[in-house]
Formats: structure tokens, sequence, C-alpha cells
């Protein structure tokens, strides 16, 4: 219940058409997956990042509780196959090796429990206990993750971030120089200043082949002095820099 | 013509049996993508390299030219759907935007080829140009990938790594300590010694959520004087360091 009451929810197919609702104010928030704790960044939602006019305006931590689904009646042993997005089966990767199903990557994880049922297949789906009550599948098995800390993080997008809470993150992304140390030095204008570091990740740049932005969430509120003495440092000395958000912390 | 005469093959369905053929001895050498200059790293590269008793003995990098291929006779206006590994779709996605057609993710680009001769679809494949030689496809498109820069880099994975040659680069692997500005320092070990940092990438750190490991590429063999020293620096700053490897620069 990040927003605290009710609303009205608005389901996007891709990434990018969540995006482009709140852009266009067809939905006055957006909720993308930033990073699983296993599986690591959403490429996708970086590079989307850099592109929208959006801000990230607040942050969700969800544990992921995988559960393998299948027809009503149906059997483990009688399964030939099993479904769901690529980032699910990875997450699961040890359970299935161990019953040796074929694995075949679909869009999402709800999507596969829906495919089940509307082709009436002899296979599992990787999904949610909520897709399976939707959906009027059986739960053969809970919690198949390989590690339970499974979580993921997501970014809640608005067209504009918050105002300071004290205890904010600030996500930005720059593109460095083409001198020797210029990352090192980018990230000194945050340590020299006792600002915490708590993602980096690096992105390639489009049609510049072995060239990197960098993306870093780091504690404290781009409205907060030393985070904008930090800020303004960072944009005198790097090729491009972009405010993605700040927003309150999670954890 | 990386290994300069032409050497018996083993495809693997998985990058975890390439890794497994070279450690068990059965392959010389492993060939696995590191990194795509559009689409950015491959994620389970890096968790293989940090698990493997393995080096990286070497890199290529490969231009990508993506065709469109379907059956002979079939034609552009009739294909009902697009199936391709999700690296190939993604970076085709603004040539299949304009087409409107379905896409369906598939292991690989060559098995996704494969599959229309196999099941006679009225689709496309994304896949290679060789791909069509192999499999009796007819080429539709050529070089329908968004950006003609896109390069893949690969790693040639071996029991042990290359002696020095004057134009190296060298990967390694290490966790910081959980200390404010830890990355910042270790990244010091490198600049300070004028050792050139050409790419950084964070993974998490399986089963503790919001700690990642950092695979860092520079340029230096582990040999030389001054990159063994750095080595030796970030081995006391570090709470982790493994060295992937030494091996001659591609460009």
């Amino acid at each position: 219940m990040f927003f605290g009451r009710s609303i009205g929810t608005k389901p996007c197919r891709t990434l990018r058409e969540v995006f482009k609702s709140v852009e266009e104010g067809s939905a006055q928030y957006g909720i993308v997956p930033a990073e699983n704790s296993l599986e690591g960044s959403i490429n996708q939602t970086y590079d989307l990042l850099l592109e929208a006019s959006l801000k990230i305006s607040g942050e969700v931590k969800v544990r992921v509780r995988h559960c393998l689904l299948a027809l009503p009646g149906a059997r483990l042993e009688d399964l030939n196959a099993v479904y769901s997005h690529p980032q699910a089966l990875a997450q699961c990767a040890g359970f299935l090796q161990k019953l040796d199903l074929e694995t075949i990557p679909a869009y999402d994880t709800a999507g596969s429990a829906k495919m089940l049922i509307e082709k009436q297949l002899n296979a599992g789906a990787i999904a949610s206990e909520r897709a399976a009550e939707i959906y009027g599948l059986q739960v053969l098995r809970k919690g198949i993750e390989d590690f339970p800390e499974n979580f993921t993080r997501f970014f809640v997008l608005a067209k504009n971030d918050d105002s300071p809470t004290g205890r904010d993150r600030t996500s930005i992304a720059f593109a460095t120089t083409h001198t020797p140390g210029s990352l090192h030095r980018a990230l000194g204008e945050l340590a020299s200043r006792q600002i915490n570091l708590t993602k980096i990740e690096s992105r390639p740049i489009r049609g510049t082949p072995w060239e990197y932005n960098f993306f870093i969430d780091f504690e404290g509120h781009h409205n907060d002095v030393v985070v904008a003495e930090a800020i303004n440092a960072l944009q005198t000395s790097t090729a491009m820099l972009k405010i993605l958000g700040s927003y309150p912390r999670a954890d």
C-alpha cells in the first residue's frame, strides 16, 4: 500500500507504455521494476529513465514468492514444460533442474498462467498465488525460488519528485569525460562529502560501442545542501548529468 | 579466426554447459558472450565467471548483423509472428514495431531459425545469414538492427590465461567492505597508478539483498609490475578479490 489508499490501476504491456502513460497524463504514477536482489538491474528501465522527462518519486521493495501453477487436477509428474518470464525461470533454476522439465520463456509471469488456461496446456507456469486465483489454476508448489531472500525494488514514476523527508535517496545518471580516472574522480565528489553510495550501474551508450552511462543511487535529497554541492561539482566534471529523482528510502 | 586455424567445435545449450565443458576438459576453450554494445552485459556470464575455476584467456569483438528469415517462398506481409532470442528482438525493436508483428522469445537466434523449418511455421525468425544457409531458409531482410554500430564482445575461457603481450587487458571481480567511499577508494588504487579502467559492472550478491560484487576491466596484465601492485593494494582494501584473467586486447 505505497499510496496509502486504493487507487485505480491501468495495466501496460511494456515498460515503455508505463513511461508513456505517465508522460501523457493518462496515469498519475507509473510503477516499474528497477532491480531484483538475485538477477540484478532491469536494463530497459534504466535506458528508459535516461530518455524520459519523468522523475523517480518513490521506491518500493517487494518480497518475491514464486509458485508453480498448473491446470486443476494436473499432477507435477505429468507436466511436460514450464512457462514463465525468463527472470522467474532464472530465479527458480535449481528447482526446475531437479524436475528436469523443459523451460519456455514467456513475456510475463501472469501471462504464462493465463496461457495455461486459454490453451489448456499440460504444462506448468511460474507465477504468483494471486495469478492462480485470478485464472482458476492450481498451486502445485509454493516458494520455489532458489533463494528465499528474493526481493524486487520498484521505482514509482511521476512528473515531479518529492520534497525532502530526512531519509531520502537520490538517483542520477552521468557520463564521464574521456580521461583516465574520470569515474574515480566523479565518485570522489560523493566520498569527500561523506555521501553514501548505495548502487552503481553502467549501461552502454547506444551507437558508441564500449562507452557507458553510469547510474548511481546515494543517500540524501538533491535539495540537501551537501548533496546539491556534490551534484554541482559533478556537473562540471562529467560530460552529461541528469537528476533522475529524490525520494523517501524504502528500507 | 581467433585461433588462427580451424578447430573442432562443440555446441552447448547453455552458458553453464560451456563453462562445464572447459572445466571437465571435454573442450580446451569456451566462448561466451560478455557484453553487447547496445544491450549491455550478459549477466549470467558474469555470475558464472565468479563461480568458475576458469580464466579469461582472450576476447573477441564481433559485428552483429541480424536478418529476418522465413520459409522459402514466404512473403513479409504474410508472417504472423517473429521468433528470436530476447536480445535480438530488443536490438531490432524499431524494425519490428514498424511491421506490427507479434514477437515471441526463443532460446537462441539459430534455434528460432531451426524451429521455422521443423514446425513449418508461417512466421519469421531473427538470426544470421549463416543460419539461413544451414536451415535452408529465405533471407527476407538483411541488417535489420536499429543501430549499425552493433558489436558483441566474447570472452575466450581456458584453464589458464595468457602471458603478457604489451597490449593486454585484465578482468577482476571484487566486493567492497561495508564502509562509505569503499568503491571510490578501490578505484583509487587504479587511478593513482594511471591504470585505465575500461569497464565496470555490478552484480547483486545472491542471498544478500542490495549488496553487490563489482567486475572491472582495465588495461595491463596482472604480471605487469604496476598492475600487480594495484591488485595487491586492492586485495587488502576489499572484502573479496578474484583475478578473472589477463588477455590480449581485441581493439
